[in-house]
């Protein structure tokens, strides 16, 4: 099957370890609306993917969110932060986004209920930002308790195992169903905190503080939280909103290359799939994103957060609509992978989709 | 501290294998709403159990559910189910209550969503009531499949090992979103599939159908579901609700002595902290109930579910009116225990409502 006009080209790399460079950047005379383009293997490309054609909502987008910035970025002031709301009804929140915003404790505090704090971290950020975080929640704010858990890094421990220790944790710690879970770290941290939370005690207030730009723009916001089966992934979870997500652009500061990637992969995801502007702003402003320049960083985040937020509006628990995001996760991994893994994981989640499993 | 007027005295035995005697019927002149009275466990009588004043809500129920049966029991007819029904907007649902149910398979069949069904039961209801409910799955509806995975009966088995064993089932059996899983069992087994009900895909329906009276009047009722930690009972679950809960009373007919006293005691519970009408019904009828009559049964089912319908309608999440009923189930095990056992229940479950566990 050939592809049709407005093709755009994503070169590839089939090295695991090389960091994006510029041929990651989408090539593109005018922005579309595109979707995936193959009918067998044989016809792509081993170095390159194709894409064309509108398969995604061609509505420019208008989220529950402040005024849309200006975008030629720069006019941002960093110590406001930028605000997008989640409108869910009484499960409406609202997603804080800026730089330094882990030193406005107020932001923090005023989501925080009860007089307990469980902290779930891992071992790569616990020694960058949780003290950090404790402070934010403590300070002026004597009556706070904070406890922690600090979890190993990686998929391979987004299990109920590790989930267990979470539990425990908050158990020995007598919780009640007054405390708060924070999560702090990327996205696995995020889901397993966030299935705690929905779980211990038949459900407890959370609040997310993503440190990847992957968890950032997308699985941070919407309630999707669980864990993985041996057989399968994210086949145990809950829909379970947060009290708030507060990204603070300056975590990126740490975030490896490869983590950098993945997440502007995320972000692109919602220019391609619907929202043709922002699609466009990145042509312009992907060099900023590349040198990690925090109001571009600010702005492609806050515009993502906005197009998640209104799909999670419309569709919170993955009925139709929301599903289409899941796309979005295949290229979360083009700087990365070749195009065989692309198309098999393509593959893979239409077949998730079809079958009910939504990742 | 003298308990007042209006005491009630429940004979308890120490013996937990002695069956339920007339001592365990309530003495009382006239219906009251009651509340335990004592101070220190030393001013109690270790063979009985004091209550007395109002604590309960003192006006008369008036659930969502068919027009209240006449008191005298013996009019209805088994063929058509007793409905009462859970109002919770858009996650209503109907309990229906009746003699024969399962010999009815449309009633089961409308509730069934998607074409397969996990059928989650346990070594002791299996052989009596498994196939029963696969005929009343599939007779007539030959799209639909049914899968069953039989758990080890038991209290200590409602953990997450076992808990886990739902999910290879469902997993191993290409469950999709669109199905439904059905509870087959007495509270543990309720408890258990409908916590995994809500975690697997992040939602699956499900439906109650309970054997054990305990179950059929309380636990299948109101969507708390969850598992033991190893430190503490139903610390791990969900506030989920069913499509709907069948109670068919013919299951009572296999059900030991001692299992019929303690659900019994559960439907004592809601005469003695909320409904003065029923207690006094109760005191006239309890000697039917005692013989298991099918009629008397199913209007002290109904009577309880209305009881238990009304306080879910108005706390589906236990902020606060709900926790009320947890003092039922310390009344649950009355006749099997003596009153040091009642007593440290009584004051663990204050202590779990102070501290915000509910059970």
């Amino acid at each position: 099957m050939a592809c049709a006009t407005n093709a755009i080209s994503l070169s590839l790399s089939s090295n695991p370890n090389s960091k994006l460079s510029s041929d990651f950047i989408p090539k593109l005379n005018r922005p579309v609306n595109v979707s995936l383009c193959a009918s067998t293997s044989a016809e792509l490309d081993p170095g390159r993917l194709f894409l064309s054609r509108p398969i995604g909502l061609s509505r420019r987008i208008c989220a529950n969110a402040t005024p849309v910035m200006d975008q030629s970025v720069g006019e941002r002031s960093s110590s406001v932060p930028t605000i997008v709301e989640v409108d869910l009804g009484n499960r409406s929140y609202p997603i804080y986004i800026g730089s330094g915003l882990l030193d406005q404790h107020e932001l923090l505090q005023k989501h925080v209920h009860g007089k307990k704090v469980l902290v779930v971290t891992n071992t790569t950020i616990a020694p960058l930002y949780l003290d950090k975080v404790v402070d934010a929640l403590t300070k002026g704010n004597p009556n706070v308790s904070v406890e922690n858990v600090i979890l190993p890094d990686g998929e391979k421990y987004k299990n109920m195992e590790t989930l267990m220790k979470v539990f425990d944790k908050a158990i020995e710690s007598r919780l009640d169903r007054r405390c708060t879970f924070v999560a702090l770290g990327g996205g696995v941290i995020g889901d397993m905190c966030g299935f705690a939370a929905a779980a211990f005690l038949r459900g407890v207030n959370f609040i997310q503080i993503p440190t990847t730009v992957m968890a950032q723009v997308d699985s941070s916001v919407g309630g999707k939280t669980g864990i993985n089966h041996p057989l399968g992934k994210n086949l145990i979870g809950a829909f379970y909103q947060p009290q708030c997500v507060l990204i603070d652009t300056d975590t990126l500061s740490t975030l490896p290359d490869r983590e950098l990637a993945s997440g502007l992969a995320e972000v692109i995801k919602y220019g391609l799939i619907r929202d043709a502007e922002f699609f466009e702003w990145q042509e312009k402003n992907m060099e900023k994103l590349m040198a990690r320049d925090p109001d571009a960083f600010a702005y492609a985040i806050k515009r993502s957060c906005e197009n998640k937020a209104e799909v999670v509006s419309l569709d919170e628990k993955e009925s139709g609509l929301r599903a289409t995001l899941n796309l979005g996760h295949t290229f979360g991994h083009v700087s990365n992978r070749n195009w065989v893994w692309i198309w098999r994981v393509a593959t893979w989640r239409s077949c998730c989709s079809w079958h009910g499993y939504g990742c």
